[in-house]
């Protein structure tokens, strides 16, 4: 795996400094070693601020998503390592203008370690009331019956977007975190990884799998997944993903939803939409209805190969702020 | 090289019956066997047509960028090959809308024999006229004083944005075509591939080149590039680009220019934002200023890793035209 880096230990230094350099009307370096990204502009007071976080090599997830109609701020670690306790609690004052701070971000130990300690040190010593909301939509982590051990992966990008929309709406904290919970209820993913990625302070693929092979429910940090087999047709793969998520409810009586085809990385959009129309079909034979269906690079990891595969079931209210605007360097809506 | 599809000569008909069904209010497939792109909505009477077409396995270019502010309609060939005839034709006379149709593409030898003709054709047998602008942007491929011989790369994408936006001024086919020329000629390009990829239909990698090396100036199909070594530090590799740009008088008298850092595929945006850097230090070292400047993915080969920098010099009236509002499944500016 070759990637363009000077010292692996700047890697993600330098990449939040281009990242800010590349875009200053939508991001902001803040905190100490720069290492929360908040909106350029300053915040609009009242406003619930939406705080995420995790460790790079992600993008657009986590940091990417900072911008109007989404997050406020974002702290952000090493690559596939948690921020600190101090960098999560300064986002949280980043993103503070007087209504309180919503915590979303994927279930993951660490984060939610330090994340909790963060939440807990600010009400205490600043009197900034917070709230938690984990994404755990990937349905290939754990069974239903455990689904609180579930890891957080692509469902994140709508709970982003339609809780930074309700957000944008002067909503109060508790009605934000009340639609962000429903939002992370409402997705469910499921990831096949065909090749690893390198994390640049270790200078090696994250795991080994031979290059005809596939595996199904890997993780986006190479998690085991449920199967490890030949590399299949593609349209069975998109099969079985559509299947593996209605077997796990994604659907229900629900008629209206998003759908995202998300590459891991290196996969490319031409092979994404060769999936989609898979989805497309299977979605509409079920006579359930596609809105804004997401096809691209939403969630990655750097340059894995592979693809994850998000159902977003929409009521009404969930639907309205899915389709409000909003801005990021990577993704645009309205 | 792992590649998600089914029937590898189904590839580009199954991608772009995706691409549609995933963006019906952007795209619409016509002519014989679905291979023109045009944009879902009718043509504005009056307004010049812009066309452009080549092979698949470069998306966005070509296809995705058919859209308001962009192009009117595109031929797509098989991954890396030429449309043919009747399909240039076919979009042709899709964009045309009583004002005529310019051909805007890559300084490929087969396409612009089948553009040509394509052109000839419409002229004699439909009276519709049509001019043509060659992109031929990229350094690496031929010396300044046979600057005819370069093929044309990303800075295609400056092309298609600020012609579109002239041809949505409803200005005249003589003037978005100058104006075309004009932005074709102040774009330079240079690359460098860390790794090949996978033509469907053949099955095996576009070129071989050792785990641990690079090749700088290699063009976007595997095109023999002016040196090949170990792989370089980020900065080294920018640096170099940059200078090689500026050695070919990429900026010359200009102060203000955008810039594109693009990844030919599996390279990330994380490793984009760590050249950025560098660029936008060089550039402001010579007093110049960058204006919107484009790092990401606009013009890939798929899951080829490697890089692609690109200037565009700028005066007024691109500038403008850069800076006006266009909107495709990749892409949106305003």
């Amino acid at each position: 795996m070759k990637k363009l880096l000077n010292d692996p230990y700047k890697y993600v230094d330098e990449m939040l400094v281009g990242m800010c350099a590349a875009h200053p009307e939508i991001y902001r370096q803040a905190g100490e070693g720069g290492r929360v990204i908040t909106r350029a502009g300053s915040q609009r007071q009242g406003k619930v601020g939406i705080v995420s976080g995790g460790g790079s090599g992600h993008l657009p997830v986590f940091t990417g998503y900072v911008g109007p109609g989404l997050l406020d701020a974002c702290a952000i670690g090493d690559v596939f390592a948690s921020p600190s306790v101090e960098q999560m609690s300064e986002a949280m004052k980043v993103a503070h203008a007087g209504a309180g701070v919503l915590r979303l971000y994927g279930n993951y130990g660490g984060d939610v370690m330090n994340f909790d300690m963060a939440g807990e040190q600010l009400e205490m010593e600043d009197d900034i009331q917070s709230t938690t909301v984990l994404l755990a939509d990937d349905v290939s982590s754990a069974p239903p019956e455990e689904a609180e051990k579930r890891r957080g992966v692509a469902g994140m990008v709508y709970a982003f977007k339609i809780a930074g929309a309700a957000a944008e709406q002067m909503l109060s904290l508790g009605e934000v975190t009340r639609i962000a919970q429903e939002t992370a209820d409402s997705c469910r993913s499921v990831g096949a990884a065909l090749t690893p990625c390198t994390i640049p302070q270790a200078g090696k693929a994250t795991f080994e799998i031979a290059e005809d092979e596939m595996e199904m429910g890997m993780g986006i940090h190479g998690e085991p997944g449920v199967w490890r087999d030949k590399l299949k047709p593609a349209d069975d793969i998109a099969h079985e993903m559509v299947d593996r998520l209605i077997a796990d409810r994604a659907i229900g009586s629900v008629d209206r939803l998003s759908v995202m085809v998300n590459s891991l990385g290196a996969t490319p959009p031409e092979e994404l939409y060769i999936l989609y129309r898979i989805v497309k079909k299977r979605i509409e034979d079920l006579g359930a209805t596609i809105v804004m269906p997401l096809v691209g690079r939403y969630a990655t990891s750097m340059e894995m190969s592979g693809v994850s595969m998000t159902f977003c079931s929409l009521n009404p209210e969930r639907e309205a702020l899915l389709q409000a605007p909003a801005r990021c360097a990577f993704w645009q809506v309205g």
